[in-house]
């Protein structure tokens, strides 16, 4: 079974190129608006529009006219401010909207796209807080439009084949899943003048920042979802006086950890992140009959390392992969194209940003929350 | 100095051959009679101390007539009952109790080893309860003889290296270890009549079992305390009612993770086991300035592979261990015939043991315990 799910490994089981019921053979370009230009919109994901298949960056939407100006150099798109955003400039020139400002500013802009009639992929997490981010779903859903929460691991060619190796039973029953992002945000040039440690307009720290990773991907991959968290956070250093610089959040799954109960469904999973420290990102799953670890699991356009031990022995895979980013933006242009399905939706963003506010509150009162 | 720490791996720092402080040259022989006579001890334990420099395998307490036959064979020991072992027989054959029964029994046949005037080192965790796991402490103190806790780990070349590694600041401060160990306990010939499975022999499941061994590892490696414990368990399989099948359990270190605490010597050690699954035995230490994996962790006699992450690059160890069960015996023998320093000592038992119930009321109650 293992063979067989890596035979074609990048493919695009999503595209409608394998009859499984998606609407084949769109290849209409869906044209995009970047809302927030900073660094990983820049360097990052306008890139992956750009060399996708069916998505195309088009405008650009900065209160920055020296990137308006790059941008509009490198990537020949039409670049606005975010007053010309809200009075509707451009909007023949662009299907839908990619939201990377702050959190806290993912609401206001999605909503300015709702009011457009436009669709949206909006950066994890969907905002600061519970309630904005129900209200941002509500507001595509009352305009009609699409909504992906951009968790880019979900369309990584890699995880996706894990997930159908999981779900066909390749390491038995999942008992544990354990992941940790540590992503040194303080490195390089990045000092603390930067929104993600602004508690209000980031939310949180480590864990709504980077420990969404672990969390929606230890999700997708089992297909479950959590009913109860318990969390712990650290903040030595007072640049990170605001939000949390380490967390580690034990969630519980299925069945739970209910002192009476015995479902054989129940499994934990242990995620961390920090905001400082030697890089780090893994996720590793284990089963009744199996383990899965991915090293590099989180990192942008990174060979994911994967290892997967059975009964039957040990295969390493190296290189199978593709740019999980290209993939995300173009899953997310093909499904506004034909109608397809976008599995990281609004719902699939709330599910995670109840389960980070309840292991908000946990770390607060060090009791056990139950979702 | 990676490389300075792994020249001569399997080095015996504590045999005093490099001007430690310890009084070196001692090869007089411990003479050891083991108390219990299970699998592990014969297959694993006995045959390393017939290997040793140190120790030596001279008597074996059993209740059973045909394993005492079957190692008198094999070791050329003296074999004598329990009772015979209560009475002060072949008292004159042996120094030393290696006490390797079902857990709830370590107290009684310590207890006379003690009354005998005989060293021990006792299997862990040291006792069934924190309450007995105490007066067996007392009773060693109490007679003057020497008590080791049976912390294998401790002893394995490979971990002790790493311990120099990561308190020469190898790999920062540390800010996380993440431990686990899945031994499926039914697994082979063995069924559910065994006292592992038994809560009141046992003390606890997994948690005490296997789930003590990433626990001590991180404890040793790091140097340093429990100052609060979060856990959970889960026993889906009706053979594990009596004890934890699957434990999970966050144990706070240092400064902790007291809402109003910026410690910056804080860490977590997020710790698991199982009593079934896929065997799994592997710890990792997440540092500000590094990272350590170690697989194959505490499988007993496995070459451990470790790899060190740091901003110089990465490094892959295998082969440069020993076997530490044989290092075990005889660092345990040295340290009686020397008087040397027992680092794994009764006070150091007594630590996990009391982590270990704290972790259990933790999971029954769904609080966290401080210690």
């Amino acid at each position: 079974m293992f063979e067989s799910t890596f035979a074609d490994a990048g493919r695009r089981d999503w595209a409608g190129d394998e009859g499984d019921g998606v609407d084949a053979g769109s290849d209409a370009v869906t044209r995009i608006a970047t809302v927030g230009c900073g660094n990983y919109a820049r360097s990052v994901s306008i890139p992956a529009m750009a060399r996708g298949d069916y998505a195309a960056p088009t405008v650009v939407v900065s209160g920055d006219a020296e990137k308006r100006a790059r941008l509009v150099d490198e990537f020949g798109v039409t670049a606005i401010d975010y007053d010309e955003y809200e009075a509707g400039a451009a909007t023949d020139e662009y299907d839908a909207v990619y939201v990377a400002t702050p959190n806290r500013l993912h609401l206001p802009h999605v909503e300015t796209a709702a009011d457009h009639g436009k669709h949206a992929i909006c950066e994890k997490p969907l905002e600061a807080t519970v309630e904005r981010a129900e209200r941002l779903v509500a507001a595509c859903d009352d305009a009609g439009v699409r909504l992906m929460t951009a968790y880019r691991m979900q369309t990584d060619p890699v995880i996706r084949r894990l997930r159908e190796f999981v779900a066909g039973g390749g390491i038995g029953d999942l008992q544990r899943a354990v992941g940790d992002f540590t992503f040194p945000v303080l490195g390089g040039d990045a000092g603390p003048d930067q929104w993600r440690l602004d508690g209000r307009l980031a939310g949180g720290g480590a864990l709504y920042d980077v420990g969404v990773y672990p969390l929606n991907t230890a999700r997708f991959l089992a297909g479950d979802d959590p009913v109860a968290v318990s969390a712990t956070t650290r903040s030595p250093d007072p640049a990170f006086d605001e939000v949390d610089q380490h967390v580690d959040v034990r969630v519980e799954f299925g069945g739970g950890a209910d002192a009476d109960s015995a479902d054989s469904d129940g499994w934990i999973g242990n995620v961390s992140a920090s905001f400082s420290g030697h890089p780090n990102t893994s996720l590793e799953l284990l089963g009744s009959d199996g383990r899965i670890a991915v090293r590099s699991a989180f990192q942008p356009g990174a060979d994911r390392e994967v290892t997967v031990e059975t009964a039957e022995g040990t295969v390493k895979l190296a290189g199978v992969g593709a740019d999980e980013t290209v993939e995300e933006f173009d899953y997310f242009a093909h499904a506004v194209a034909t109608g397809g399905d976008i599995e990281p939706d609004g719902a699939d963003g709330l599910i995670d940003m109840r389960t980070l506010a309840a292991a908000q509150a946990s770390a607060r009162t060090g009791e056990r929350i139950k979702l």
